[in-house]
């Protein structure tokens, strides 16, 4: 397979993609959660064809652009996880013609316009911000939660999401535990307020809507992949965790070895006197994510079969430029090296990667090693 | 023009990019230089034409893919900045049969490969590292320059290219100075090794070849943008000058108001208690490069025909996320400010916001304001 590579192409490992998404299926099973994935990291309709496998139907993404893409694709329950853009009304409407769509309600004013300019009933769910500080109504604001769904009128409203971005910052797994912990008691909270405010709100339509079973969503892959423990939630909408990357492992919500998307980088010139290798490999095509040391990613031997090595020690990708990538290599591995072979790069961030590789039209090899 | 706007869509200002290229083509001519722009920042075809009409023919890509894309539109000298890469000699081979194409060559062993791969004669510039450390033979090394010349057989020399992307580290317009008053000495130092070799190399094909004369290029858009002193350099290949952005901004290398983009960002929250906004504009659309106070971009607002304001004071891209961006405003801007409205971002760096931006599918509209 090697062979008919001849510039930066990503390879997909398609067993370890279903070894993820076996494992993520396997908690939202053992913990009754729908697993309701987000497709923002992969943005393929063939990778999306192999989450599906799994049972799933209903999915995640950040855009309407994104959720025409996969209507497309068959898929008819997409959620689009960013507060509601009252310019993208119209289209709104239009894809809910033809599946069920659901959107990100954060204000009264923007529930308002989608309850005037939208007759056909969308679901929708109400943003929550439980401290990573971003979008979202603030998860005590039982007021405008209530006001929100006043507004948001006959539509219906399937819950709450909490994205908390903020485990990615999290020096370890500890760290990541008491996000989630956190969340777990303030989502108890919340939970308590809805009820007592279903009994005591003014409005009979709001006071019935209040009564309702409401889904709970949380969406950051890191706790959605290391926790135990989900009290009432009820679903989970991780995007990173088909493909993982370095900073996933980093966190410990996996391993480097389920990393499942690798760039074959072809060595444009070698550099022995510094230990150096340049590739053909850039920001265009890595991202420009550092790890906490500074790199840029790490390096692996590809596999004739497309698959690849654990990553080599001491092999880094020290420098990113537009389309150039600069290796540190140690003397053994360059010792074999010259310009015309492949190395392969673990991504540090595997969304920035993969929506980089979209902008180049380059191939996309998926890998079955074994198969 | 701007109702037509519904998601993020990068708008360019057609007569601030002439600007700027009539700007770079003045200085060319004034020094009489080939300019030899690098069309990685835009990679438009429609660029492409606004800057063939100002009477350049030839220009820089950074990959063959590249290559392909303009010499389907038209353009019949193209010359690939990046170290020949081996794989891709049978796609050049193809290539050279409809355009004139020029490489990079870095080492005599794919010199050699070129050489014995490909018959029909195509161009070379060897490239240099005069300081930046990345790719390139050392410029003080005359005998790798040779064997370089010897391997590349009957292929054609067309000079020495030195891309010292060191000026882009530079704290301010001296420090270019410096670096670009050290490469001078360099490549006069250089030429005259050349000549010396011309007369004292052993092989009577290389000498014939050392004697010719060479172009002698470089393609940092800091010093293309400010230096006016250029000894014995013969074109230039800048690109980021058609766009300019925050960084060149701070490197004096233009003024911001020379920044022919400007993305339009829809508004989807308000977040009045802490100064905040949110924005439908992450690093999928921006890019993830900050400014040297770790900002990611500078707010404007957009007229009505595309043009835009100055940058709003104290108004900055705080954070991005893969598709949202939070925006810490001042009071007045916040207080007449609702979702659904449009904010315009100036970018850090125009070359990976356009890269992020095509791999979206969103809407690129040309502006042109006041025609």
């Amino acid at each position: 397979m090697l062979e008919n590579i001849t510039s930066p192409t990503l390879l997909v490992d398609q067993s370890k993609v279903n070894r993820n998404v076996q494992r993520m299926a396997d908690r939202a099973l053992r913990h009754n959660l729908t697993l309701r994935p987000h497709f923002k990291t992969h943005q393929s309709g063939e990778v999306g064809e192999w989450v599906r496998s799994f049972g799933v139907n209903s999915i995640t993404v950040t855009s309407l652009r994104m959720a025409r893409e996969f209507a497309q694709c068959g898929w008819e329950d997409i959620t689009i996880a960013m507060p509601l853009n009252p310019r993208e009304l119209p289209g709104i409407g239009e894809l809910a013609q033809q599946v069920y769509l659901s959107v990100f309600l954060v204000d009264p004013e923007t529930a308002g316009k989608l309850s005037k300019e939208i007759a056909k009933q969308i679901g929708y769910f109400i943003e929550l911000d439980a401290g990573y500080g971003r979008s979202g109504v603030k998860i005590e604001n039982l007021n405008l939660i209530a006001a929100i769904i006043e507004a948001a009128g006959n539509h219906h409203c399937r819950g709450f999401y909490v994205h908390s971005g903020h485990t990615y910052e999290a020096g370890d797994k500890q760290e990541i535990d008491q996000i989630h912990e956190g969340l777990m008691r303030k989502i108890a909270n919340l939970k308590s307020g809805l009820s007592r405010l279903a009994g005591t709100h003014p409005s009979g339509p709001v006071r019935t809507r209040l009564a309702q079973t409401f889904e709970f969503a949380i969406g950051d892959t890191p706790a959605c992949s290391t926790q135990e423990s989900f009290n009432h939630i009820t679903s989970i909408g991780p995007g990173n965790f088909v493909y993982y990357d370095l900073v996933q492992a980093g966190l410990g919500a996996c391993s480097t070895d389920d990393i499942a998307v690798c760039l074959a980088a072809p060595v444009v010139q070698v550099l022995p006197h510094k230990n150096q290798a340049i590739v053909h490999a850039g920001w265009v095509q890595l991202g420009k994510d550092r790890l906490p040391d500074g790199t840029h990613g790490r390096v692996v031997k590809l596999k004739e079969d497309g698959s690849w090595s654990a990553s080599l020690a001491d092999c880094v990708v020290l420098k990113l430029s537009q389309e150039h990538g600069t290796l540190q290599l140690t003397t053994e591995v360059l010792q074999e090296l010259s310009p015309g072979d492949l190395l392969g790069i673990l991504p540090v961030h595997a969304c920035a990667t993969v929506h980089g590789m979209r902008a180049t039209g380059e191939q996309l090899i998926i890998a079955a090693p074994g198969d």
